[in-house]
């Protein structure tokens, strides 16, 4: 592993931290195994209606659907995966539905797709092929931290799945939430 | 956090939930200690043979390495990680060999390389700066959930690893395994 | 999940395994609990000051705030985690300044800005939604591996900040650390 560069030397402004969980003190200690909060593992099968092509906000379906057990941990981790090569998981904007929209424009103005496309894998439909690109370019699975019994995102940011297929089915989501 | 849209908000279908694995009842009961899971760690180095430009199908090689460790979980993560940069991994479709060659020419016009490219890196060759770029366009790491002692992907979900060199050389993965 | 391809099949170099750590052995011998290292948990959360729009190397300053505990670490994983959405976190080449000079040139080529962009979300200027796509092109988040104290990456490979605004404001991380 190698470090830095002059731009991240050169940087005036501290680093702040603001926070800090961490309990290794009585590992060791057989005499206090019940005071070392032992890991919890949850995993669970979500499976989401067929949306539309395009993104899509659905971090409070999330939320709902693991609420029960998110609550119980006090720092963790939050792992999404998508059981799916034509739609992706992505995280962006909460708030305007106009970043969702103008991101779909996007995928479409960089992924050719109809008759002029190069794609050789053409059987499933003219948006099958660009579907698995843009899965791809947007990945199948979100790893989010979880603090005190919440998921910790930035205050304008949110769950989006990305819906490639223009016949679009229900998806499959494995959640998996590992901490203490 | 904020939450939700209108559109997850108007869904008609109720979302279907599948399977919960949950070990947190015992842990402050220390005459129970032995029934709870202790959580496992597993950490592999893996070299890959050369291959050559383009996106491969790794799945059975990886899962190969990493079985007898994979078996002994319950409910967990996999996470790999490529040590290069110019190389990347990602999950996308199993079966089609066209997926990947489609795939690889989107690559490929998408980042421009040649004489009319405007890279300033070049020593190392003309594939190499649109390599980096490709390389963090798809990523070089995947969680991917572990469940009943496999890889809990979809159907039609496979590891690729995708080489964006020219001359490929072998390349390394560090694979972590960690759960109940 | 389904297996391999053509290309896996064939190749004809074998792959080479170089280490492993497993600590699974005790797990059901509950006289031998202090035997067994207890997983640990540290979570943190680092600001960084602004940095101009481009590409940033922040590899070292990233492991100079997480130092104390990231030793403690014999195996697992590191996970950050941007709160933003017009920022992004990726792995990439750390030794040569032009690779990240680049790298922003190949995302101002195909992110397209300005009066002739097709963007609807305007509100807060021209370099605001391209920054948003950019954010899901190289994503929030990265997790990489740890290995006896340190983060286990290439010889070649350094954290990046992305910072797509024009006017950088200060970037939140949550740092989470997860092993043994």
């Amino acid at each position: 592993m190698q470090f830095c560069s002059s731009i991240c030397l050169t940087a005036k402004v501290p680093v702040r931290v603001q926070s800090l969980h961490m309990n290794s003190t009585t590992v060791n200690d057989p005499s206090s195994i019940a005071a070392v909060p032992v890991p919890k593992w949850s995993q669970k099968t979500i499976v989401l209606p067929p949306l539309k092509r395009g993104c899509h906000l659905i971090t409070s379906k999330i939320v709902k659907e693991i609420q029960p057990d998110l609550s119980a941990f006090q720092c963790g981790l939050a792992h999404l995966f998508l059981h799916h090569t034509s739609a992706s998981l992505t995280i962006n904007e909460n708030y305007d539905y106009d970043v969702r929209d103008d991101t779909e424009t996007f995928l479409n103005r960089i992924v050719p797709e109809g008759p002029s496309a190069p794609w050789k894998h053409t059987l499933e439909g003219p948006d099958d092929m660009p579907a698995h690109i843009k899965s791809s370019m947007f990945g199948c699975a979100l790893t989010i931290p979880i603090s005190t019994g919440k998921l910790n995102m930035g205050t304008w940011q949110g769950i989006w799945l990305c819906e490639h297929r223009d016949y679009p089915t229900a998806r499959t989501l494995v959640v998996t939430l590992n901490g203490i």
